[in-house]
């Protein structure tokens, strides 16, 4: 058995096949053009590599509703010639193997649960802060979708009291997570790179003030047992005690199994990758449902 | 077959008998005393029903992991006498039948998914608006718990500008959900009971506001199909409108398939019996799960 795995970004693709224990056999990494030249250049690496089963993880929003008829598309993105783009029928017609898609997110929190940080979890989240915000549920074996799929950065957060840009930066919502605690709401706020500021700068509790609000939107909203931050903005390590602190304040004693928050908010062990492995994880579940049929 | 189902509620507990199609046989309600006085009442009722398996759907916090030696206890409640209490181990006891408990939030939406006003959706969040605020959430056929289980009313929400008392009335918490648009908060906010508050007073403006931006938390968490808002403040029949305006103003465009609100916010068709009915659904699951071997 081949499996492959698409994780499907907005920049680039990066493109794997593993064997039966999901050991990675080859892996590259392509830019993302336009869907006519990058799609024929993803199948052909897949036949090349003979993959049996295929596991994608995408940049969205994405249309998983196995009833639709646009199941599988990329939907509403703003990103040239991928709208509406029907990205799982189009892989699966040219390859010939069972297939599943869904989002890069949900792919990682799949693989934190089942191999990574949350593996014995009932629950986890897993949560991206870089360009943007984003989180994957996965809940007692199944990752949540329902009307569409979780858009966690577009939660809206209550305003720190010392933050200059207490609105954001997000086109959509004044005052919504991503436009608060991304990447780019810091530089923005801050008129230099997160990178680029000193961990004693004052943006760095701002921020994990955002962050701890996010954790405890998570806690009341679907109780995790893990809730993994990972993402660009999570490289300053100063970050994570930050968090778990904020946290701790902001549910002041609600949850007493939080004491410290130390084995509750923690790194994915898979980052960079959780999201390729994850995409793995997706092409096995394919394999095991469709594979005897398809 | 005959099921037993407990809807264990601060005030009072409710009791029914139903046979294998649900159909409801006998039910009563007793007041809920000190637990060495209510339980033994409860097991008697029972005991009388010779019911074959029971469901409990119960106020919390609960224990509700099966991995731990105080499972199926109410926790760390301020209610006298029940605080550390075994609910579903005494009453098993005393039954000797299987049996399943969930929080009363989740039983209700659990019979709302699979059998009331979400059926056919993969996902749907029930919320209860009244002297608190609660939700139960139901993903691809799970009841959602983890680390502890969901309690939607202590999530932080951004306090309404012309909103006179924006911290709300939560012990724990500046401005939770439950502090700032359940019952005992209007009434503190207004100088009088939610229901005395005519239909034009800016009160209700105010609660839309708080209750769409639970909605919106739900459709950025778990992307629900439905959201069912039940419970006492939600039978001003105004809300309903109100709420779904205020949720699509807040999503402003960003969920394309949210157009008015109209098919995802609906009252649940089960209440007041949502969470009593779903009790008897976690019963049939406890004898489809242990039934032949308990």
């Amino acid at each position: 058995m081949i499996y492959g795995a698409l994780e499907a970004g907005g920049t680039k693709m990066v493109l794997a096949a593993a064997d039966d224990d999901l050991r990675i056999l080859d892996r590259i990494s392509i830019p993302t053009g336009r869907p006519e030249d990058t799609v024929p250049r993803i199948a052909d690496y897949f036949r090349q590599q003979r993959i049996d089963a295929l596991g994608v993880g995408s940049f969205g929003p994405l249309d998983l509703n196995p009833q639709s008829p646009t199941y599988g598309y990329i939907t509403k993105t703003p990103k040239a010639g991928w709208r509406d783009y029907p990205l799982l029928p189009t892989l699966l017609d040219a390859l010939r193997v069972p297939g599943m898609l869904d989002t890069d997110v949900n792919a990682a929190a799949l693989w934190e649960a089942e191999r990574g940080a949350a593996r014995g979890a009932r629950n986890c989240v897993y949560v991206t802060v870089g360009t943007g915000i984003g989180a994957g549920v996965y809940c007692e074996g199944n990752l949540v979708h329902g009307l569409m799929h979780p858009e966690w950065g577009h939660m809206l957060a209550v305003p720190h009291p010392d933050d200059p840009m207490p609105r954001g930066v997000c086109p959509y919502h004044d005052g919504c997570l991503e436009g608060l605690a991304s990447g780019p709401s810091m530089e923005k706020r801050w008129g230099r790179p997160a990178w680029d500021l000193p961990a004693e700068h004052p943006a760095w509790q701002i921020e994990a003030y955002y962050l701890a609000q996010l954790c405890v939107t998570a806690l009341m909203t679907v109780s995790p047992e893990k809730i993994l931050l990972g993402g660009g903005v999570m490289h300053q390590a100063q970050l994570f005690p930050l968090i778990r602190k904020e946290t701790v304040r902001l549910l002041n004693g609600y949850l007493p199994c939080v004491t410290d928050g130390e084995d509750l908010i923690r790194p994915p062990v898979g980052w960079p990758d959780s999201g390729l492995m994850g995409s793995l994880l997706l092409a096995q579940r394919a394999w095991k449902k469709n594979g005897r049929d398809g």
